[in-house]
């Protein structure tokens, strides 16, 4: 295996983004389609992207199983798989756990940094834990094979989750907070047991989740990899970058606030910093990949364990988790 | 081959029913999941289906391919198809029919009884023809997958639908008016031009639609086939009963007047007789599959014959339209 997988993006689609994931050699990524959709905005979002996907078949495939990003990568394009950064789409409605991954969704965060019926997000004062849906739902995505994220969850509803669910689930892009402290980066606690129980990290190049954030140099981003192997081991970590190339400030206002406030809520930026920050130098955009991979090189990483980190963890990820058991 | 397939029920489903399936040896059934629902509503029926698979695997299958009918006659299962009997699930989108035949529609009439977006219905006083929607509508369906059904459609939208149509269309449940005159019952002109572009009519068994209604006999019938095969050829003529095994008066009052009238419509019944008509005795439900093969072989087709018309030309038809060119 040698596969380059991205396990988290929400870049502004178009055709130059995805002839940058072919500059950039990606055979894979995860995208998002609903922040604060319901069911029905979330099913034009999944219209949307077959719409790309009949206008650019040379550059996209849809990924359902893992065997599409072996086909992208023989064609020469990237397989982009589904999820959700919230449980909106589902509502109220444990049944359409199973209709929208029939229809292709692969990963579901219970939480989106607010409570949700399911548990608790990262910026609430007191977290509840898993709710009473949140175990039914918990079961019927391991039943279906939608995958369990916590990215922007609460640290005990995280611990709940990794021991509710009967299979492995993700982190698909957060940082340790050994290496920066934020709300949405994680504990050693939370890491520990997620690699205990077969699951994934996903590290995130969103400067907000960066040491020095857009000042970041890779050297200490490819420092704080090694410190995480270190911790979680090296078939449980990943690349998931958060990359929401090309958007306006306007988006991240609209993944922060949704419908759910009046007053302006300015997430992990200020009233100083209301938009999007600025990537690092050395990692931009899709075609930027290799930079990362190099410096993992250079960190002393072998070719193998950097090309696990790179992709084929998730790879193997992906192969046992998105079919019903 | 030798399947058994019914090209058309809505029955009042439950375990019963699917246990009557395996008595009648039918290895795969088209069943309506639509009269007038709208996509949410029509997801619902996806999701009680959904329940019905979790509850009786050991009795029924999704049906998504031809493939599936196969397995399902291995293992003494029904494999369930779904369609729409009306546009109504595609409201005024038309990329919900890529939506819903990654969901698993595989037949959608384009009318039913009324005009619609997109075509006339065969109760309407005035036939327009297919409407500008409805030919962007049958291109989209061509391309996906999800096949043409005209059985509740005037006569020029249905002559039309068929020469619009890239790919062969369905006549899913009506009988020729030549044996019974009705509104639903379909001319020689109709009958001829479906069979000349590979089309398939499903032969009825609703006593609305049989000579001499309830009181049809089955030499009757099996007269009516050998001269619709005469017409048609031995390769376009399947069964689609149109049964609604179980259901009571209510249903077809729903079937009748969805939301679109204040006034009771009848439909192709009566003020005087409202409610679902008694079956002619010798198919009363899915166990009585078996008298109608003996019937057509009492008619003197051959073994083969027979089996084609039973359920083998359905499964050519099915292996040949539900996949994408």
């Amino acid at each position: 295996m040698n596969y380059r997988i991205d396990c988290l993006q929400y870049a502004n689609w178009s055709e130059k983004i995805f002839l940058e994931m072919r500059e950039g050699s990606v055979d894979a990524v995860h995208v998002t389609i609903a922040y604060h959709e319901n069911f029905r905005e979330t099913v034009a979002n999944f219209e949307q992207w077959n719409s790309w996907f009949e206008r650019y078949p040379h550059l996209i495939i849809k990924g359902l199983n893992a065997s599409d990003i072996e086909l992208a990568k023989q064609s020469n394009r990237t397989a982009i798989f589904f999820g959700f950064q919230n449980a909106s789409p589902i509502e109220d409605d444990i049944r359409l756990v199973e209709i929208l991954h029939t229809l292709g969704a692969r990963f579901m965060q219970l939480t989106y940094n607010n409570q949700s019926l399911l548990g608790t997000g990262c910026y609430e004062p007191n977290d509840s834990g898993i709710t009473r849906m949140g175990k039914e739902v918990i079961a019927e995505m391991n039943r279906v094979g939608l995958v369990v994220d916590m990215s922007h969850s609460a640290q005990q509803s995280t611990l709940e989750a990794i021991d509710i669910s009967q299979r492995p689930i993700v982190i698909s892009h957060a940082n340790p907070s050994f290496w920066h402290s934020a709300l949405r980066n994680k504990s050693n606690e939370v890491l520990k047991a997620l690699s205990e129980s077969g699951g994934m990290l996903g590290l995130s190049l969103y400067p907000h989740h960066l040491h020095q954030g857009s000042n970041c140099t890779l050297e200490s981003f490819c420092n704080m990899v090694a410190d995480t192997v270190e911790l979680m081991g090296i078939g449980n970590v990943g690349i998931g970058s958060d990359l929401c190339q090309g958007h306006p400030d306007s988006v991240v206002e609209w993944m922060r606030n949704g419908r759910w406030t009046k007053t302006l809520d300015y997430g992990e930026g200020s009233a100083s910093m209301a938009g999007f920050p600025d990537m690092p130098h050395w990692f931009t955009g899709n075609k930027d990949f290799g930079n990362i991979e190099q410096g993992l090189l250079n960190k002393g990483f072998s070719a193998q364990e950097a090309s696990a980190i790179m992709g084929d963890n998730w790879y193997r990820f992906f192969a046992n988790n998105f079919a019903a058991l």
